[in-house]
């Protein structure tokens, strides 16, 4: 991680397993131990690292707290097992040792003098047992044995250790951060009529289908003020109309900023009550954390300084050009005064916290600078370890990689623009396989307010299924924007990949309307991901082979083999797909001669399957997707208690 | 390379590329700039850098003296390109640019404000053409201009810059570091008679036949004194006859140490008019450096401190239990008195640098401190950065890589024992396609007096031209120990690969006996490397498909691509090999549909061979390999003279 810059990251429980070159001049043996800590303890706990050949030792540690944890490798020249090695093969080869036996009692001498004590007589016995009897093969025995070697190992002269120079760390999260399952919603679309404004308390009454569908955290979308200058109409034209709400991420008005509620949306009292009522339901509400404003938001006549102003007077609103964003209003970070806007932007954060809050999902974070996300997120956790920030950057490689590195917990991908088998398995490979395992928590979404994929627009209810297995399976952290996904909403604005009649410039009502309904399969990938330790993890991901090249196959497995999931999509939503896939028995720890029975978590269908290969055939116009459930023994009274 | 901590390797007139991601938060662009200088100059020197792609950057420059370079990298924010772009893109959009020139006015007079002087009445000027004319046209094409978007680059704030935080650094050698043909001899078994012991004046009369086989270095093992305690006899017997030599490598005795020359050898004037008229060969003395002593050498009376003594008095031999090798004692690297032992050795050193010698090949320095030979090094490079070390350790990879690091300029490989064609392509893949390139210069050696390798023991004369064109086209430095190469000398101790009558501890006298002589084809091979610059790196070999995996093949090419050589090598020293062989036409920018001429330096057979897959024939009897020379066009008057 650029030379130990940053940390890692983890959730509690989880291993750290650190691989060090341990190496010396000459032949003699050395030992590596791993040393760790929680930041700020005095003292290291220590690890054995074992040899693994090459030079390359390997050692682990679990985090049991949140926070920082540190670590770093400690190695040494093994005086006395170089000693003991070389005394063995003299003593073998029939040459004299009286010598050596002479060398070796010196040697836990003088571990006898530096640890003093106790240990200090034990050793002095056993230096007795290597030169106070005439019987050589008895001492020769007590010198070999290995309760002399892990004494003196364990008891190793700290001065002759050489230490690696640098301590890594090891960011600790809690476990929703390693796997949760996010819907987002637009708090004003849940009114249920057409046009009325849904309230805090609405949003309330969603909780239940919400939960019902298996999601543990609710994302919302910004619930502040929305300015009236330049707002937006529906399908984002320039002027809007009297009744039009304007997008919510324009943020601010005379009825306050970052840190009021939309009066429409409800109080302060509305959201508390709504955060502990979706606590209740075992969910969690994410808030929306997008720094920027509107004409109207109190900062600019408060702090004019934190914005930029053109030669002609005016404030420099966003813009890509040609495009223009005249809603908003990008913040100045670059501003003299940025440590008052740093401080100011920071009390948001807090004064949220203090609402209950503990997740922000994180507006473009790439537009703001690295070192204020840097120090941001490290002031907030130094109080709140808890607290979760999930970046929604969808940018270049470098710059999505750096925001996870700089904090972020959790971050969008670019999956959502990767269809075929090829891409997908690529796209994991690169997540799982390189070192952004190791920081970068990806967190799939097939939809999001802001992009309706090509591939969802042509494909049909089978196309979300799709989508949603495979976020679902791949990915222990997924999210989807609803009611638009489970409603299956594939009406795009001609060209692009922008919902028509968008939820961002109007108040929809998800109620009306003919549109499929998966919310049924969602419900079983959401309970299925939530039964199977398996999906509760993205890194264990491995590919199986398939003759046919629309159908991805991929497993997951606990690393005690415990729980196996196997999961098969057929990528084309059109056509029935066929062919033989390889289950990788090795990998598994199954056996080539014995059946095992694949339980389909979707479908209730099971599969008697044995061997590598086997057959699967997906039909999108039923089920486009197994999420089998291998199990490796089968009873005689068989266990088909699952679905029923 | 560890974060900085150790320098890479190049020779004079070599290019260094460098790669840098640099990118900033935002959508701004973003420009990068290599900085680079000889070590201990002040400012910079700077080099454009190239946008590759994803936020990746490349750069490059050549060095040209020898010692230390140091380089790093630049990135800042381009301003005004950011607002060039802009402006472009809202002009053509056909929106009101008006105020957008007068910010690129106020940004250029910034510019002005910064540098002053003439350049400064420029800047004023062009901002003047942008605001000061009615014609907007006029006034955005001026502002688009290509000169002042690259004046503005080049003047660009210095202030605003982000530097990488490490300077990183190159260690320059002359050619020979990169391009050298190595013949080990043992002077005295240059006395052309039974027993006779060979001189330093010996050597000077075989210096016509190995400059005729076209090497550069010679290498002698040690010319030192040599111990009569514990000497070995032949074939390593403990106990040595009245007339063995014994090993040259137990240096010292009552004539000296490490300073003195051997009595029978001759004097040190002798040694440096060796040295005098080796060089009107145009080879140079490789001398041996060998830090370790017999019981004889004066260093143990002196300096009992810097030996380990065992507690029945007697002083410790080296030994790799059960072996013992009583002639030599190690040094006890770790004595009190490391100063005045390292400042001692660095003497030795010296000593000859003040004979005349620029080349050493150190002798098991995996059994010395790294720290020890950084610091070696380092000083005596400061006065003297001609001077090269050879690396003769045969250990674990990251123990020889590490001697790489701390400054080797060479180092000896496991070539050696790579037979295979999958063996040696991922043999040269780790040399030549991971960092390894960057700072490990392989030496490619068939055989060492220490080594005779089964491939040689048992395939007779072929094997070793198998060998000898392997190493010297696979590796731009390579070295053979003769005569016993090229006399083909296969008698091994049975079941070892130990020379049956080994030159260490007799005198040979290879002029008798009836072996095969290839001491014309290693000339035919040596000069190929000099007249062909393709073979006078390493890094350039790109392996060619092959359908025979007896036969190894693989082409190498100037970067111009006016050299091209491609080598084929039947590894099966018993059998004709024949099969078809894939040209990289692509990679040597030859065409499908043209004929080029294979001309076989070899045995001067020309091939007319056309298109990607060509048909070869090697039969081990005749000739064991090709080394071709690919003639691109192929004129009507033919270059038939290459051979005449």
């Amino acid at each position: 991680m650029d030379c130990g810059r940053y940390a890692i990251k983890r959730v509690l429980g989880e291993q750290v397993v650190v691989q060090a070159v341990v190496f010396a001049e000459g032949h003699d043996r050395v030992f590596a131990r791993l040393l760790y800590r929680q930041a700020g303890q005095e003292g290291w706990q220590r690890a054995a690292m074992e040899a693994m050949g090459n030079d390359r030792w390997e050692g682990s540690f679990v985090v049991e707290a949140l926070g920082y944890y540190e670590y770093t490798v400690e190695g040494w020249v093994d005086r006395f097992g170089t000693w003991q090695e070389a005394l063995e093969k003299k003593y073998d080869a029939g040459q004299a040792v009286g010598v050596e036996l002479t060398m070796g009692a010196a040697l836990l001498g003088e571990a006898a003098a530096r640890v003093g004590g106790e240990a200090a007589k034990e050793l002095a016995q056993w230096a007795e047992a290597l030169v106070g009897t005439k019987d050589e093969n008895e001492a020769v025995a007590a010198a070999l044995s290995e309760e002399v070697g892990a004494w003196m190992r364990e008891h190793a002269d700290e001065e002759a250790m050489t230490r690696y120079g640098r301590r890594l760390r090891v960011w600790v999260d809690r476990a929703l951060a390693g796997f949760s399952t996010w819907y987002e919603l637009f708090p004003r679309s849940c009114g249920r009529g057409a046009g009325k404004h849904g309230t805090l308390q609405d949003v309330a009454a969603e909780l239940e289908r919400v939960a019902q569908m298996g999601f543990d955290v609710l994302y919302l979308p910004p619930i502040h003020p929305i300015g009236r200058t330049n707002r937006k109409g529906r399908n984002n034209v320039v002027k809007a109309g009297a009744e039009d709400p304007g997008s919510p991420w324009a943020i601010g008005g005379p009825e306050g900023g970052h840190k009021a509620i939309h009066p429409a949306l409800g109080t302060v009292e509305d959201f508390r009550e709504l955060v502990k009522r979706t606590r209740g339901y075992g969910l969690e509400v994410a808030m929306d954390l997008a720094f920027q404003c509107t004409p109207d938001h109190p900062y600019v006549q408060e702090h004019p300084e934190w914005f930029r102003w053109r030669p002609d007077g005016t404030v420099q609103y966003a813009e890509n050009p040609p495009k223009k964003y005249e809603d908003i209003l990008p913040i100045n970070f670059e501003t003299e005064d940025w440590r008052a806007l740093w401080e100011e932007l920071k009390s948001v954060v807090v004064y949220w916290l203090g609402q209950g809050v503990r997740i922000f999902r994180v507006d473009n974070p790439h537009t703001k600078p690295f070192a204020f996300w840097e120090w941001l997120i490290e002031e907030v956790r130094r109080e709140h370890p808890e607290v979760m920030f999930l970046a929604e950057a969808f940018t270049r490689p470098t710059v999505m990689a750096m925001l996870a590195k700089v904090g972020f917990t959790q971050s969008y991908t670019y999956f959502t623009w990767r269809n075929t088998a090829y891409e997908l398995r690529q796209y994991m490979e690169e997540l799982t396989g390189t070192g952004l395992a190791e920081y970068f928590r990806p967190n799939f979404w097939p939809n999001t307010p802001d992009i309706l994929p090509q591939y969802l627009q042509y494909g049909g209810r089978a196309a979300f299924v799709v989508r949603l297995v495979l976020a679902g399976t791949l990915s222990s952290n997924y999210g989807i924007y609803g009611p638009a996904f489970e409603r299956c909403e594939d009406r795009a604005v001609e060209g692009k990949e922008e919902y028509l009649d968008s939820d961002k410039y109007e108040i929809k009502d998800w109620s009306a309307g003919e549109r499929p309904d998966i919310s049924a399969v969602v419900e079983r990938v959401n309970r299925a991901r939530r039964e199977n330790a398996a999906l509760q993890r993205t890194n264990n991901v491995v590919f199986c082979e398939c003759e046919n090249e629309m159908l991805l196959a991929y497993c997951k497995v606990t690393e005690d083999l415990s729980n196996i999931v196997m999961v098969v999509v057929n990528l084309d939503s059109h056509h029935r797909q066929v062919g033989w896939m390889r289950t990788p028995l090795e990998h598994l720890a199954l056996e080539a001669h014995q059946p095992y029975l694949a339980q389909d978590v979707l479908s209730g269908d099971r599969y008697l399957w044995q061997g590598e290969w086997n057959y699967v055939e997906l039909d999108p116009a039923t089920m486009p997707a197994h999420v089998m459930v291998l199990r490796r023994r089968l009873r005689r009274e068989m266990d088909f208690d699952y679905f029923m």
